[in-house]
């Protein structure tokens, strides 16, 4: 089979490599039938993510069929249609006993395409496939799905309910770049009075406003932390979702939420930000961080069945997966080709093919 | 009558000053019985707190009695004994209404010894009184309810509270000072399965020990976070709880709490501290800051009625009210003294007394 | 001037009563600009509420003007437009202090038309104003705030918060009356996956539809147990709200939930339910009762402010003030006259006028 | 191998049975080393759990070691000790994965002695054994661990935590049988007030009274409402928890809580209670059920293991385990015999024996 390999810093390649097969009674082996490539990927081909091998497929969110089951699960069978998502559970540890799936000690967490090979590819091994991955609804497209696989849970998780957006609340999120767009989107379910977006760029913000921000701030035209005040009656916001992953839009968040509010932290970050304790210390304030556990993906799955939440907007471009490499060019220059998520479509259903022989070498 | 005058930076004075009066219909006006001093007013003294001006009575601790009631109170009588906390809540402001008295936009907040005058005095005029002050049980002493004034529901509600203790928890006490220890003492409420206070000195870390922390730390011989790291079977605390206010101990906690653990600031911070995202954002870690507001005053003069919470070990001296400028150089100088907390007292029950002409003058 | 006063079971009359006067420091009169009529009357007006003595003026919803203040009023000023509730709350025992007003035990709780003369009249005495009404943003009409007076944060509170709607989640709501359909068009701030009625009454059920439910279920002609197990897969809904009265749809809700779920009882009972020990005790279930503590009303009223919440469609009925008794004919046969609620609007704001010597006489 | 066989209603037999062998990859063989009975087996001895076929082995609790492990087993190991408990969780189904394992709907739940063969016996095959028992750390005994089994978590869970108990609450606990020590014994985890044991037999409160409750009522000789009453200042408790399981003191417990109280139900009941909404509707009642879910295992093994609980006095009588006929007898008369739990003790670790050909005979 084929997939999209990392081959080092600033190099991949859509490749050759050895069809999966069952390691672990707890496995099944999927055939891919969309995936789509994350921001984290293009951090992995910045050389950013070292734990990640040269000679790894990429790639953590997909839709796929089971092909074939290990003889511990029993909650699956072959043929079955799954959404395989960016966490794996092992379902034993302690942190999985208490929904932390992203912490999981036992195996699991985020593996797919950073440990072992990933779902940017035409087959796929799945470990803990029993506590991992969802069957999805057969009145539903791959579209509608593939986004809980990892964008959608991680803005409702980390963003939303880390955040406590409840009804009534006023709510800033600063980055309206896909994951900002998620939170968007996710905090609606919680019906807050009022949701700004602020950002660099008047085309996201303008995107913000499509998903159902009521206000949109370009942070690099109007001070932001005035057009709160403005916004709020003084107040500030009464959650504070930070989505870009720099130390400045941390500090900003701190100083636009009001008393008694919360920060989330949604941000990939590679810094430290400075905590201004000697001005937030009296002020009743929460700040979290957190990585998705993806312990809400059946509720956002029953939402999206029963037409309460809608994902498709993201998808913004389609691919055949054999086209995966075309797809991380436009995914990865947003600001020409206006990606938000690129769909990655293998063609009509087919059997595991032989391994073919060619070697690992076309490069990006 | 008397009080302890703020003079001005590094100088107070026990000096005369007009009775007070009812001002407010909200108002009552009380005889003070006991009184104490807290660490903020020592950082007043320093010049720290530049709100206050010079001519303010500190104190914002107290039992009393109450002597004359505006005609607004209903809920309270002449001769009521009750404790007159560090926070008054107006009980109409948005934030009161919430519970967050702490952050009062009515009038109240932090306004004893701070905006007014305070309760290091003969007599004190509190306003809203009816949402502010707490009728004392006849069986219990002043001493056993004093410290109810401040340092325990701070410790309770900033510590323990927002850290979310449960039974079962491993809990770090960054800092052994009277607030630490407070935390330490509530803490205990829920059961935790192990507590270990971290401090330079020696001298505090016994004193944690006695108060009822498990195992005690001094970071300035080890490293706290290896000696953490042991005690929790290389998982880090479930909570840290942070009592000196200073970047160093705060960044200690954020280094000491295991992964979905929570750090909850209670130290008084005058410099911003570093938050490391690039380390913390996938840890699922909550921090927050707070104000003490009081809510948890009832339910803390309950355990104490019930004779399951003892917090006399806190009154290291005791001073006459007409001695306060003496008590400030016991509590000022613990390692010399071993002072936790100083208590005023007032001689026997008097009445008012007229005005003395004597000018502000003696300088400490 | 006058109001609707309660002469006695199955007696009332629109007749004149001395205007209100301040009585405590804590009370403001108010011109009553719109009042409107709750199924409660009905009951009083049947003698099923014994304490509601002869000569009481009826009514605990309106929007006011303030005419007067006490000496003990800060938040509040003549010509201040408020919205004045059914649950007055003294702001100083242990119940108000806790968020608890409807337990309130210092005087306030569920006051109006019931102990103290209420709010179907031309002027009335508000008690415990300051922490009792809430000022009505200029923008608004009376119709949109009016039934914040009590109808919809019964439902939200009673039903939706207590019953604990989340994301996704199936409720039934039994009973498609006023409350019922309140506690539909409340539960939907949360976003739940599907929300089902049920009720004896199609044109009741109609209106749930129109309100925002996404089933209707006619229980005198289908089994209810049978149609929420075919819509759940067989598995309970996750919340049921009781908003009828009797133990029989209690009874029905604790067969509708599933196994974790929540039974909300809104309804107002005369009788015991049967609670089915025998088959509940293993099932994890969750119930709750209530009376409307008024804590969210400020959220619902940004909610309304902000364009997120539409309670007008309950307006089903216009009056004037004058024709209240009229009023009462149509609200009290809503199988004839489709009446939800009724608005009683008094005419261009008046000066109070003289008390008027005519005897309470005319009877309904 | 022997173990406890149910013949039929009234009957039991030490009987043999084939030794147990592993049957699914996520199965594990264990050797039985300590082993209690509870209360719901007298329960199965009636007849009064249809389910039980005859011939099923009883017990569900005991410390056990490993003997031999599926092939889908990972994080077990022959010669593990674990304690394995009422409770299987697949580990797989939606409600496993909320923390719902009482309610499993993959095979789990209550399932040994009940549906599968238990742990009175030399040997059991415990399925799901990854996600359904608890390694034992070397330095705690048998009985220091035994009794987290099934009484521990169940009086923690159903009760204390299902009751929200919080510090300074009062607490009543009717029934002072084993499952109501337990609840009182857990309930000072939070430290609570006071707790108030009601019973009708004298030597069980003075049972309660050792196990940690403040005050005890024989509801026999006196009034217990009046006695709440009294011993709350006219208030009611904050929390009721029901461990009888009949109508009667279920229905006590409703008229124990004050306004804003919980009542847990923890009894198994073969009855449906009134429950009095007439009353209860406005006082903002909370009213729970559940099964145990073993989910606060760890935690409470931690704080076994950290000397924070002690429920070693559970242990009254020790029987070896091949006389576990009399020690159905000592444990059925507890009147006379004044059991609470008795310990079933294997001797000296033995290899699997071949299996007795003896038939099925002897009865209780």
């Amino acid at each position: 089979m084929r997939g999209l390999i990392y081959v080092g810093p600033g190099l991949r390649s859509w490749a050759p490599k050895p069809d999966p097969t069952i390691q672990d009674p707890t496995d099944v082996v999927v055939r891919i039938d969309s995936s789509t490539i994350c921001g984290t990927h293009l951090h992995i081909l910045k050389g950013d993510v070292p734990e990640v091998e040269p000679g790894t497929i990429l790639g953590h969110e997909a839709v796929a069929a089971v092909l074939e089951i290990g003889v511990g699960v029993t909650a699956l069978a072959p043929d079955d249609r799954v959404l395989v998502s960016c966490i794996t559970s092992c379902g034993r540890c302690a942190f999985c006993r208490e929904g932390h799936y992203g912490l999981c000690k036992g195996g699991g967490g985020w593996i797919f395409g950073h440990l072992i090979d990933g779902l940017q590819a035409e087959f796929a091994r799945v470990p803990f496939a029993d506590t991992s991955v969802y069957k999805v609804p057969e009145e539903l497209t791959d579209e509608q799905v593939l986004f809980l696989a990892d964008i959608l849970p991680t803005a409702f998780e980390v963003g939303v309910l880390n955040g406590g957006v409840k009804p009534g609340d006023t709510v800033a999120v600063v980055g309206a770049g896909p994951i900002g767009l998620a939170a968007i989107l996710t905090a609606k379910l919680y019906t807050p009075s009022r949701i700004v977006a602020i950002d660099l760029a008047d085309a996201r913000l303008a995107r913000a406003l499509e998903f159902g921000a009521d206000d949109a701030v370009n942070n690099g035209r109007d001070d932001p932390v005035e057009a709160i005040r403005t916004l709020t009656d003084g107040r500030g916001v009464d959650v504070a979702m930070e989505a870009v992953g720099v130390p400045e839009t941390f500090e900003l968040c701190t100083e636009l939420i009001r008393p008694g509010g919360r920060v989330a932290n949604i941000g990939v970050h590679g810094h430290p930000a400075s905590l201004h304790l000697e001005r937030l210390w009296t002020r009743d304030v929460t700040v979290t961080t957190g990585l998705v556990d993806t312990t809400t993906t059946p509720t956002l799955l029953r939402l999206i069945a029963e037409g309460r939440l809608d994902a498709t907007a993201f998808a913004t471009h389609r691919f055949p997966l054999a086209d995966t490499m075309a797809a991380y060019d436009t995914f990865a220059a947003p600001e020409e080709t206006g990606a938000l998520k690129v769909v990655l479509e293998a063609e009509a259903a087919v059997e595991p093919r032989a391994i073919t022989e060619e070697p690992v070498g076309a490069i990006a």
